[in-house]
Protein backbone atom coordinates (compact mmCIF):
# COMPACT_ATOMS: atom_id res chain seq x y z
CA UNK A 1 0.00 0.00 0.00
CA UNK A 2 1.75 3.46 -1.15
CA UNK A 3 -0.18 6.74 0.76
CA UNK A 4 -0.44 8.75 -2.51
CA UNK A 5 -1.86 12.22 -0.52
CA UNK A 6 -2.13 12.33 2.83
CA UNK A 7 -2.44 13.73 6.39
CA UNK A 8 1.35 14.03 5.86
CA UNK A 9 0.62 15.99 2.65
CA UNK A 10 -1.63 18.51 4.78
CA UNK A 11 -4.63 17.25 3.17
CA UNK A 12 -7.20 17.95 5.31
CA UNK A 13 -10.13 15.63 4.79
CA UNK A 14 -9.06 12.03 2.85
CA UNK A 15 -6.12 10.00 2.11
CA UNK A 16 -5.46 8.88 -1.56
CA UNK A 17 -3.68 5.15 -1.62
CA UNK A 18 -2.87 2.66 -3.46
CA UNK A 19 -3.02 -0.74 -3.17
CA UNK A 20 -1.14 -3.69 -5.06
CA UNK A 21 -2.26 -7.49 -4.50
CA UNK A 22 -0.58 -10.18 -6.09
CA UNK A 23 -2.13 -13.06 -7.96
CA UNK A 24 -3.92 -14.83 -5.79
CA UNK A 25 -3.49 -13.11 -2.39
CA UNK A 26 -6.03 -11.00 -0.49
CA UNK A 27 -6.66 -8.36 1.53
CA UNK A 28 -7.81 -8.61 5.25
CA UNK A 29 -11.87 -9.81 5.58
CA UNK A 30 -12.45 -6.94 8.09
CA UNK A 31 -14.39 -3.46 9.07
CA UNK A 32 -13.81 -0.30 10.89
CA UNK A 33 -15.62 2.56 11.96
CA UNK A 34 -14.97 4.39 8.79
CA UNK A 35 -15.68 3.83 5.14
CA UNK A 36 -14.04 3.33 1.47
CA UNK A 37 -14.15 4.99 -1.56
CA UNK A 38 -12.26 2.47 -4.10
CA UNK A 39 -11.45 2.70 -7.67
CA UNK A 40 -9.87 -0.62 -9.67
CA UNK A 41 -6.88 0.37 -11.73
CA UNK A 42 -5.78 -2.45 -13.46
CA UNK A 43 -6.21 -6.56 -12.98
CA UNK A 44 -9.05 -8.79 -11.84
CA UNK A 45 -10.94 -10.16 -8.79
CA UNK A 46 -14.09 -10.11 -6.22
CA UNK A 47 -14.65 -7.96 -3.55
CA UNK A 48 -16.46 -9.29 -0.26
CA UNK A 49 -19.40 -7.15 0.53
CA UNK A 50 -22.80 -7.53 1.89
CA UNK A 51 -21.55 -11.06 2.65
CA UNK A 52 -21.69 -12.15 -1.13
CA UNK A 53 -18.81 -12.30 -3.16
CA UNK A 54 -18.80 -10.05 -6.00
CA UNK A 55 -16.55 -9.79 -9.62
CA UNK A 56 -14.44 -6.82 -10.13
CA UNK A 57 -12.36 -5.52 -12.59
CA UNK A 58 -10.81 -2.54 -14.31
CA UNK A 59 -13.09 0.75 -13.90
CA UNK A 60 -15.18 -0.57 -10.84
CA UNK A 61 -16.09 1.32 -8.33
CA UNK A 62 -16.80 0.14 -5.26
CA UNK A 63 -18.07 1.76 -1.63
CA UNK A 64 -18.00 -0.10 1.29
CA UNK A 65 -19.26 2.16 4.16
CA UNK A 66 -18.34 2.12 7.42
CA UNK A 67 -18.53 -0.94 9.37
CA UNK A 68 -19.43 -3.14 6.53
CA UNK A 69 -17.43 -6.07 6.61
CA UNK A 70 -15.09 -6.60 3.48
CA UNK A 71 -12.15 -8.46 1.47
CA UNK A 72 -11.05 -7.95 -1.70
CA UNK A 73 -9.09 -11.11 -4.08
CA UNK A 74 -6.71 -11.12 -6.73
CA UNK A 75 -7.64 -13.02 -9.90
CA UNK A 76 -5.07 -14.65 -11.72
CA UNK A 77 -3.66 -11.01 -13.05
CA UNK A 78 -3.79 -9.49 -9.92
CA UNK A 79 -5.70 -6.66 -8.43
CA UNK A 80 -4.48 -2.40 -8.05
CA UNK A 81 -7.04 -0.39 -6.89
CA UNK A 82 -7.14 3.15 -5.45
CA UNK A 83 -8.53 3.17 -1.89
CA UNK A 84 -9.81 7.04 -0.42
CA UNK A 85 -10.26 6.47 3.01
CA UNK A 86 -11.71 9.62 5.83
CA UNK A 87 -7.99 11.43 7.44
CA UNK A 88 -9.89 10.94 10.81
CA UNK A 89 -12.07 7.92 11.82
CA UNK A 90 -15.84 8.11 12.34
CA UNK A 91 -15.08 7.68 16.36
CA UNK A 92 -12.07 9.93 16.74
CA UNK A 93 -8.31 9.90 16.11
CA UNK A 94 -6.72 9.56 13.03
CA UNK A 95 -7.21 6.90 10.23
CA UNK A 96 -4.63 3.90 10.00
CA UNK A 97 -3.06 4.42 6.76
CA UNK A 98 -4.06 8.08 5.59
CA UNK B 1 -18.23 14.82 -15.32
CA UNK B 2 -19.61 11.94 -13.75
CA UNK B 3 -19.90 11.19 -9.16
CA UNK B 4 -19.10 7.78 -9.21
CA UNK B 5 -19.65 8.25 -5.03
CA UNK B 6 -20.98 10.84 -3.54
CA UNK B 7 -23.42 12.18 -0.86
CA UNK B 8 -26.51 11.07 -2.32
CA UNK B 9 -24.88 7.70 -1.91
CA UNK B 10 -24.62 8.70 1.71
CA UNK B 11 -21.14 9.19 1.13
CA UNK B 12 -20.16 10.84 4.49
CA UNK B 13 -17.08 12.31 4.02
CA UNK B 14 -15.60 12.36 0.36
CA UNK B 15 -16.89 12.33 -3.25
CA UNK B 16 -15.10 10.17 -5.94
CA UNK B 17 -15.60 11.82 -9.38
CA UNK B 18 -14.81 11.09 -13.04
CA UNK B 19 -14.31 13.78 -15.29
CA UNK B 20 -13.32 13.14 -19.43
CA UNK B 21 -11.59 16.45 -21.24
CA UNK B 22 -11.53 16.34 -24.73
CA UNK B 23 -8.52 16.74 -26.98
CA UNK B 24 -7.28 20.15 -26.82
CA UNK B 25 -9.67 20.45 -23.97
CA UNK B 26 -9.61 22.45 -20.69
CA UNK B 27 -11.41 22.91 -17.37
CA UNK B 28 -12.17 26.09 -15.88
CA UNK B 29 -9.15 27.91 -14.32
CA UNK B 30 -10.30 28.62 -11.13
CA UNK B 31 -9.70 28.61 -7.08
CA UNK B 32 -12.02 27.35 -4.80
CA UNK B 33 -12.59 26.62 -0.45
CA UNK B 34 -11.93 22.95 -0.86
CA UNK B 35 -9.13 20.51 -1.92
CA UNK B 36 -8.80 18.17 -4.68
CA UNK B 37 -6.97 14.64 -4.96
CA UNK B 38 -6.14 13.62 -8.30
CA UNK B 39 -5.57 10.49 -10.44
CA UNK B 40 -4.60 10.20 -14.20
CA UNK B 41 -6.59 7.33 -15.48
CA UNK B 42 -5.89 7.69 -19.32
CA UNK B 43 -4.43 11.09 -21.64
CA UNK B 44 -2.31 13.45 -21.27
CA UNK B 45 -2.05 16.65 -20.72
CA UNK B 46 -0.92 19.72 -18.37
CA UNK B 47 -2.01 20.90 -15.03
CA UNK B 48 -1.46 24.93 -14.22
CA UNK B 49 -0.80 24.85 -10.38
CA UNK B 50 1.34 27.25 -8.57
CA UNK B 51 1.06 29.61 -11.35
CA UNK B 52 3.39 26.62 -13.30
CA UNK B 53 1.81 24.66 -16.47
CA UNK B 54 3.30 20.58 -15.89
CA UNK B 55 2.86 17.46 -17.57
CA UNK B 56 0.47 15.27 -16.58
CA UNK B 57 -0.23 11.54 -18.01
CA UNK B 58 -1.64 7.93 -16.54
CA UNK B 59 -0.80 7.02 -13.51
CA UNK B 60 0.03 10.74 -12.14
CA UNK B 61 -1.57 12.10 -8.68
CA UNK B 62 -1.91 15.46 -8.53
CA UNK B 63 -2.82 17.13 -4.81
CA UNK B 64 -4.62 21.03 -5.33
CA UNK B 65 -4.96 22.74 -1.84
CA UNK B 66 -7.98 24.34 -1.19
CA UNK B 67 -7.75 27.94 -2.47
CA UNK B 68 -4.98 27.27 -5.01
CA UNK B 69 -5.66 28.26 -8.68
CA UNK B 70 -5.90 25.41 -11.12
CA UNK B 71 -6.78 23.98 -14.40
CA UNK B 72 -6.24 20.75 -16.19
CA UNK B 73 -5.28 20.89 -19.79
CA UNK B 74 -5.72 17.55 -22.12
CA UNK B 75 -2.93 16.95 -25.04
CA UNK B 76 -4.04 14.83 -28.51
CA UNK B 77 -5.09 12.05 -26.30
CA UNK B 78 -7.89 13.95 -24.35
CA UNK B 79 -7.64 13.40 -20.67
CA UNK B 80 -9.46 11.08 -18.23
CA UNK B 81 -9.41 11.46 -14.30
CA UNK B 82 -11.02 10.88 -11.35
CA UNK B 83 -10.90 14.10 -8.74
CA UNK B 84 -12.00 13.43 -4.95
CA UNK B 85 -13.24 16.34 -3.13
CA UNK B 86 -15.08 16.42 0.20
CA UNK B 87 -18.43 16.70 0.38
CA UNK B 88 -18.82 20.02 2.63
CA UNK B 89 -16.99 22.79 1.56
CA UNK B 90 -14.40 24.20 4.24
CA UNK B 91 -16.26 27.15 4.81
CA UNK B 92 -19.21 25.44 5.30
CA UNK B 93 -22.26 23.93 2.58
CA UNK B 94 -22.17 21.21 -0.13
CA UNK B 95 -19.63 21.22 -2.66
CA UNK B 96 -20.80 21.68 -5.97
CA UNK B 97 -20.24 18.07 -7.55
CA UNK B 98 -20.26 16.07 -4.71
Amino acid sequence: MAIMVGRSDGAPHFALRSFRVDAGGHTPRHSHDYEHEVYVVDGSGTVLLQGEERPIGSGDVIYVEADSEHQFRAGSDGLRFLCVVPVDRNCGGPTPGS
